[in-house]
């Protein structure tokens, strides 16, 4: 993409309104804009990024077994009747009239929903396990949205959705969904840590929240140093392994782990001192097993081995996209901007152009353009006529993880300067030598 | 993907509400399944051809130039009072309170508010010209929704804007449409014939709808013969090139093509006798050029070359990605079921096991599998303990493009047989050949 043909509206100064630096970053790389109070349009930067986000978070899920459906974001309040939440949800939920007085809502979740699709369509334990997730916008009416797409109003979100004839069954499925999350948030550059989270009154132990670490995190955590350490499952884990997947849950949930509100201050303390780490957390995930909570008023049975109709056990499993990309900026940025992890950075590498018209410059600048796009790498060229601070700082803002400097100087020695955003190291090499290093072939 | 995890809830009646084939089949082949009047929830079939027609469609866009944005369901009021459309804009807008009890509405359509990204961004006709799209659910409030996703109240759509300095630019921004449109449609395998459509007050002839032809289609189009053997424009069309697309769009709006609401009975008799062709006919498409229409009222403004303020001349340019997908198979079905253009096929193959649990077809049978999944095709294999007349009716409902029938009496003699769902030709080949044709490699 040439820079002189895209949209990318940066800031110069820091929005008043933003109180985290995620969303003072994302404002300032012209990711979103807002358009309501906690209702963001997503600008083509921005988009990119959540595309990415989406695209591994869908990989992982088909690969464990989930199979992709779209659900509306308009639904029927009936459904919401039939299991009790309708009166229960309180004002996060929004609530529509259409044109003939129906009482219809802006979905903020979706069991109801696909318990409806469910029960419509299956009728034996012989069509199980069953999970469908979607990625989909969803609305909350919160009392005082803030933070950017951290706590938006209507946000994206991925939530699966798992049916099984009894608890053993859903716990496999839970333990699927923990073992996608692990290598989802692994592709994603960061390192999440389970911890258990409420069961309310289904009990049991088949809650987890996912946490990332950042000092700006919203919530306190504590845990064993020894997660920071564990291998994510490899891709041809297999998802039929139930040993195998317990076995993993099991590793993944040995050590202490724990947000402020499950912290048990005595087991932290026991650890050994090298091992403690308190730090802040975002949460980025949650699987969540609830038996026959939303089964059992709406009636989807299926008829068992035994011939006896049964209500399936299910489990709901999120994250939240839109979120996550606020979250990587939290745990990766510095005073210049954003530093994205590789595989979801908007652009792969950006090329300034520090002498737009001078014919060698261009001619490099457009071989380089080429060759990169041709080996299917998403590159951002800025052949702007712009001052060269500009340029550095504007890569530099938006997180471009490789950047290629071109400039007559250089060029007149062959040469051209290859920047890694992350470690911020430079070298000189020659065009060919910097598209070995950023295709990984000969030319 | 094994059918046997895979969710495809058919329907062996049909449904009675559905009065047209493509709401019929859609529901029969467990594409989509009605969750309220006129809203749809997108089951695993029909999610796979909605995102195939989507992944065309933005191809397209991007080729031509148009960046992707994402802008949200929910917007202000506030907004919509700006262009005055707020009060006009009747009870087919689904308006909303949101808990402050603020005006709010699901947007039916993102003028406004594409206006006011482009406004609080941009400056100069330095930064034009500008194609922001997205491709996002949009609602309205139908009085009868009917049709399935034909016509329903909640529905995707590809809408594009274009911004530009003056009404030349303009032109040549609308030509990039159109030229994108007829590549968009001829990829979607059918033949969309532009037509003039109505321009209201804005004047001039820059509005035309795209219509294919089906024999159930909802209006009356009349045209000239010729349209149907015109060559779409290649893929290495140049955008940039005015004069070139220019001739292209005055080629494909040389001859007669108007729906019955702009008919000239006068002039389509006066075609030769072999060149009239009058039939039904979809809308798939709409592009509109609208001047100043919302960015006099919204000052969306830039600074010409004479120092000046002026108004930008902007236009807007629909598909609806989920009314393509029933039109598809208006245009493509027969008594079987439906007949998928391979490129948005769900799966381009089909595998029909016609005796699972025997080893031999079992192994055959997983080979192809391998085989073409390794090739990167989308293949459904039937590993279901059912008859194999379930099988085929299965396929050739939700309409596969290449069956490939798997059973030990074909393979006893070293053969599977190959069918095409289109033709109907059925080939008994040997399994090195089957992989050759349908990977078009050798094994």
């Amino acid at each position: 993409m040439r820079l002189s043909r895209y949209f990318l509206p940066i800031l110069r100064e820091n929005p008043k309104e933003a109180e985290i630096v995620s969303h003072r970053l994302m404002l300032r790389a012209g990711m979103i804009k807002q358009e309501a109070a906690g209702i963001y349009a997503w600008l083509p930067l921005g988009l990119r990024v959540l595309n990415k986000v989406n695209a591994i978070i869908r990989e992982e899920q088909n690969r464990s077994g989930a199979l992709e459906i779209m659900m509306p974001t308009v639904q029927s309040a009936d459904l919401w009747r039939e299991s009790g939440r309708y009166e229960d949800y309180g004002k996060e939920m929004l609530r529509i009239k259409d044109r003939h007085e129906r009482d219809m809502l802006y979905g903020p979740t979706n069991e109801e929903m696909v318990t409806d699709i469910f029960r419509s369509n299956v009728r034996s334990y012989k069509d199980l396990p069953l999970n469908l997730y979607h990625i989909q916008w969803k609305f909350r009416d919160e009392v005082r949205p803030r933070f950017g797409v951290m706590r938006s109003r209507e946000f994206l979100m991925k939530d699966a959705y798992s049916f099984d004839l009894d608890y053993a069954g859903a716990k496999h499925s839970y333990n699927k969904m923990f073992v996608a999350y692990l290598r989802t948030f692994a592709r994603l550059g960061v390192k999440a840590i389970p911890m258990v989270a409420d069961t309310g009154p289904i009990g049991g132990d088949l809650s987890h929240e996912f946490l990332i670490l950042a000092s700006t995190g919203e919530s306190e955590v504590f845990c064993h140093k020894d997660y920071l350490g564990f291998t994510p499952p490899a891709a041809d884990v297999d998802f039929d392994d139930v040993a195998g997947l317990q076995g993993i849950v099991d590793k993944w949930t040995s050590l202490y782990a724990a947000t402020s509100e499950k912290h048990d201050a005595a087991a932290f303390e026991a650890l050994p001192a090298d091992a403690k780490v308190s730090a802040r957390g975002i949460e980025i995930g949650h699987i969540f097993y609830f038996g026959t909570k939303y089964s059992a008023p709406m009636k989807a049975t299926v008829n068992g081995p035994d011939g006896k109709d049964v209500p399936v056990h299910m489990g709901s499993y999120g994250i939240g996209p839109s979120r996550v990309v606020a979250a990587l900026i939290e745990a990766g940025h510095d005073e210049a901007g954003i530093i994205w992890p590789d595989a979801v950075a908007p652009f792969q590498v950006g090329i300034a152009n520090l002498k737009v018209g001078d014919g060698t410059t261009d001619a490099a600048c457009a071989k380089i353009y080429k060759a990169l796009t041709a080996a299917g790498i998403d590159v951002l060229y800025d052949d702007r006529d712009e001052r060269p601070g500009a340029k550095f700082a504007t890569m530099d803002l938006i997180g471009l993880p490789n950047q290629v400097i071109v400039g007559p100087k250089g060029l007149a020695e062959g040469k051209v300067e290859l920047k890694n955003r992350r470690t911020g190291a430079r070298d000189l090499v020659s065009v060919d030598d910097c598209l070995v290093r950023l295709t990984g072939r000969e030319p």
